[in-house]
């Protein structure tokens, strides 16, 4: 019998199981959500202030309640509390936010509305994040793909591109713990995007620093301080730092944050005086309380890490027990954040989502990590372990292995 | 002594006594925000979930919970919960994102984006909320002043203006106990909306039902359902319907919700995709707890009249008393709502302002409740008598009739 007879044989036995498991979404397990159980109890009917007494239950503050405003100085590294807007429960509603007003209106950077413009692009270091990618998508804005290399995106492309090109008027970076890569960017790339020459002088990076506190374990990543080098660089406006709890309490009902120079912030103000009379003050009370300050919440991550760490090790190990060596693929092994990337040889992705799925083992669709859904070498594929068990992940994992190496068999048969 | 001098005498007495008070704000009133705070305690760590169970700490349910999608289809009066979306806290936010996502990307009856057309205007029938003419003023949109008479906007203009002008895309309508003169629409003006031609394919009535349950006692206002009008004439997707319970539970802290026919909601929907990854389902729960359903809601309503009425009781009887029979003024007496409308004599609303400002009570801007702040009579205040106590109410209404009477004999002297 041929390996490919025998593969397909095993994957016959596999699909003979009717599972019905799930690997797609960078979601929480239930077990995550209940560490922040504790927080539903700290606000009451008899007690409900900020910490200097301010009534939370009213109109007003625009920018958060001021020990928010403190943590997320902390948790986005901004010099001051002017430097940060605290927000509702989603820092995508922020990132798309930010961009809808560019399109609309500008940035305080501007000459003309971005959607004024003939032609206006981002930067997109791929794989990345689908969300990024939509947004962009929505609003008519041509991607520009970057290759994403050891210590994060390709600096000398970047480099070269928003020197040459004006109409290029932003980037999204996932700077720690990458979305999917686990890719933590180097010192090196964030002194360049500091310091780079751009073409449009309202070019923004977008740093969605989704995962900073999400350590898998002690040995953790630390990046340097972008808007730190912004500023040395005199190039104080160049960046949005966002930033939320949705994986650090509840996924739906966190809050989130905007780290930026204190003339960003006051543009973003401008536009969110039009827009609302202020975020859920009285979640943002209940979040303080429960973290108190920016250690506490650096604490909570840590229970976190017991988790999920384990569901990432199941994915680890079977990955090296049925592909290891075989040079059938590679896979990332990152210290934090949600995903791990697998990478398969070219041409297959698209065929082991498909064959995994008929499965009963749903992934990310392949190509979602990259602008236009459309992976070149058709071989990334993002592997969510958080949502699913150590068991159903086991059971998911064995079925995506040898999908892998059936695809791959049947592509060279 | 001329009675100008023996007004002036007054009022220097008044200013005299350093007061400040404010009456700018539509804010409820602390003991107001006390009714809710019962729902703080109804949500707790061992008890969040949803009637049917469902989890709410996680991610999804992009249009709300069930419970709350069917409680705001009563709330604003759709037929089925298909035609209803239950969002954050901020219906300010629901109407803002609305206008943007039609500016950048037309809305679901649009050829083009209206931000891509030469000209866009609103119609505004005026007196009107400030905060809507901000958000035209803001995306550039032209507004064309629409007299407020008896029963509502003076729908021969409207029908007038909206069926020569494609570039009419929209217009803004408080139905019940409009802010801010407390004017509910008459069934005549709901027909006419419904039915009236209208040269833009993608015209939308922006129905703010901000005030929709807000009565100051049992004798209430009942306005004819405009969406099932709409559908009647033909016309499903003319209509937005608005609404939270921001003036219901917490000013910061409410849920907001959107009512329009399915075509427009799987619009809204798609845009939403790109922006959020759902509301705080939490606190969706933690408010449906409270009221249960729309019966809840109402019942809970009486509460704040109770509180309120007196207020607007001691606003009226000193109006009558300062200024009763004297032709130096006119004003509302809404059956609910949040504000009492006071029209000077022409030409007296700013100086009215200026010295009650000048005497240490504060009043909204004279000019606010107008497109680009401009009154063209320069007559209308707006009377906010929600925040204040009872007692300050009467302080500063005395120092507000006394200016009406001054300012009017500074113009005739």
């Amino acid at each position: 019998m041929s390996d490919l007879a025998v593969l397909q044989g095993k994957y016959d036995e596999a699909k003979a199981k009717n599972l019905a498991l799930d690997m797609t979404r960078g979601k929480p397990g239930s077990e995550q959500l209940d560490l922040s159980l504790p927080m539903l109890d700290l606000v009451t009917s008899s007690d409900y202030k900020t910490i200097a007494g301010g009534d939370s239950r009213n109109y007003g503050g625009l920018d958060g309640i001021p020990e928010a405003k403190e943590l997320f100085k902390e948790f986005l590294e901004t010099e001051s509390t002017n430097e940060v807007i605290v927000g509702g429960n989603s820092s995508l509603t922020l990132m798309h936010d930010t961009i809808a007003r560019c399109i609309s209106h500008g940035n305080s950077s501007s000459s003309t509305a971005w959607g004024k413009l003939e032609k206006v692009k981002f930067l997109c270091p791929s794989p990345g994040y689908d969300r990024h990618f939509s947004i962009c998508e929505h609003f008519g804005i041509e991607m520009v793909p970057v290759d994403m290399i050891e210590g994060g995106p390709d600096m000398d492309q970047i480099e070269a591109l928003v020197a040459a090109d004006d109409s290029i008027k932003g980037i999204w970076v996932v700077p720690k713990y990458g979305n999917p890569t686990g890719t933590s960017v180097s010192d090196e790339v964030v002194d360049r995007l500091a310091k780079m020459s751009t073409a449009a002088a309202d070019f923004r990076i977008f740093w969605d620093n989704a995962y900073t506190v999400h350590h898998l374990s002690d040995d953790v990543d630390v990046i340097k301080n972008l808007f730190a080098e912004c500023k040395s660089a005199g190039n104080p406006d160049r960046v949005f730092v966002f930033g939320s709890t949705s994986k650090i309490t509840f996924a739906g009902s966190g809050i989130s944050g905007i780290g930026a120079s204190e003339s960003n912030i006051n543009w973003m103000k401008g536009h969110l005086s039009m827009s609302t009379i202020g975020p859920d003050k009285i979640n943002q009370v209940r979040h303080m309380r429960f973290f108190k300050n920016f250690a506490g919440l650096q604490d909570h991550m840590k229970k976190h890490a017991a988790l999920i760490k384990p569901k990432f090790d199941i994915v680890i190990s079977i990955l090296e027990a049925q592909l290891g060596g075989k040079s059938l693929a590679s896979w990332t092994n990152p210290k934090g954040g949600y995903f791990i990337s697998l990478d398969t040889n070219n041409g297959c992705a698209k065929r082991v989502v498909q064959l995994a799925s008929d499965a009963g083992v749903k992934l990310t669709a392949a190509g979602a990590t990259f602008p236009y859904k459309n992976d070149p070498k058709d071989r990334n594929i993002r592997l969510a372990p958080t949502l699913p068990s150590v068991e159903e992940i086991k059971l998911a994992m064995e079925v995506v292995c040898l999908c892998v190496e059936l695809a791959d068999a049947e592509k060279n048969a």
